[in-house]
């Protein structure tokens, strides 16, 4: 079944764009939110995010690290919108996990999906080179993560300026 | 008329494509700067800048806040460019102005321009997430920008190494 | 001779790809890294990036400053892979060679080389103004660096997850 990876940098459109990508297939979408409510600033556009969603009755779940568990448990379904990769490597990450195991995983399991997966992700690597080691680890990380992604996808999109490029 | 809107990152030859199209339409083009001579670093740009100009009479004039009534006056004659809408969004964010309004009337006005726009803006979202929240806010505030104006843009291009690639 | 040229963020996939394209060409492949292995993190992914080319047999060459002097010298045998002239910049900084002079020269002199070159470099300019002005400085000077030697290359590809696309 279709793997979709969307990428492109903050406030670029992706996660609208991934949306109407999820919602092209059929079956009750499910959303996966990797985003925990923990500080203000996100709560505010989890919620932004939810009103956009009203329209459509999305199933909700809130996954910040066990995101290939609950993959597999909704398989079978509707499609699913996990937005985002780059929140959970950072969860990954704080969390002392071995994400770069959790991410092989992940990729490896694509293959046998039933039911649609679009993947929404974040560019960080295009600026300039962060002063402390814990920014460039986790840009290195974020790159990583993203390329074994975007192997196992069906197709891939970088969005800029809320417009769409094919890469794959 | 024709609405285009020329991205890229620093340095990208964003504004020297862009002064290119400009160049492309009939008329005595208009070169819109939202940039004030405020401090040695930016004169010297906004003087090398002047130079590349010399060959073509264009009109200069300096708008660092009032962009649509800049557009406003201007239209029936010939292109304007306007170099760059991240520098007046920051200019906006600086004196206290609702950008997010300013830039919804912009963007609502620009089905009806008589006269050509070609818009330089900076995609400035794909480095690692900012430290400081007021970074943040202005990093948000410019990819909805960007987002907004290329909606209603007849031709967006994405420019790196100064080479372009069209996104509408 | 094909002058190539691959740009990308970090950790996007632009030196593996880079190295596909050069072993794409007879002969034995050189590999001029400007960098040199001066502290650890760095040192690390030397030998990450020597592991993975153990399969060929690369000339391998450590070429910090005097990137144009090693082209002439290795020109007429295999392909070169020159990784990379963001590096290549930095180092010319530090050590207070005149940059613009020493790129205005390579870029010069491509258009006589016999063997392909595939040059590597970084996209730097894609996120928030850095708050220092070397920062800025070294940023601005990477896009025209880019830039001028886009110019005379015969491809140019930006790689986005692994992936290119064809910008020339």
């Amino acid at each position: 079944m279709a793997i979709i990876l969307i990428t492109g940098g903050a406030r670029s459109g992706k996660s609208a764009h991934a949306e109407k990508r999820a919602l092209g297939f059929p079956g009750q979408p499910i959303y996966i939110a990797t985003a925990e409510a923990l500080d203000a600033e996100m709560e505010i556009r989890i919620a932004k995010h939810r009103r956009k969603r009203k329209a459509v009755d999305w199933i909700e779940r809130e996954v910040p690290l066990d995101l290939l568990q609950a993959l597999i448990d909704t398989d079978g379904g509707g499609p699913r919108l996990v937005d985002c990769l780059t929140l959970w490597l950072s969860n990954m990450m704080h969390a002392g996990r071995d994400w770069e195991h959790e991410v092989t995983k992940l990729a490896a399991f694509m293959g046998g999906q039933k039911s649609p997966v679009v993947f929404v992700t974040n560019e960080v690597g295009l600026g300039i080179v962060p002063d402390n080691a814990l920014a460039r680890s986790y840009r290195d990380a974020a790159g990583i993560m993203n390329q074994f992604i975007a192997a196992v996808a069906d197709e891939v999109e970088f969005i800029v300026v809320g417009l769409p490029m094919k890469l794959k």
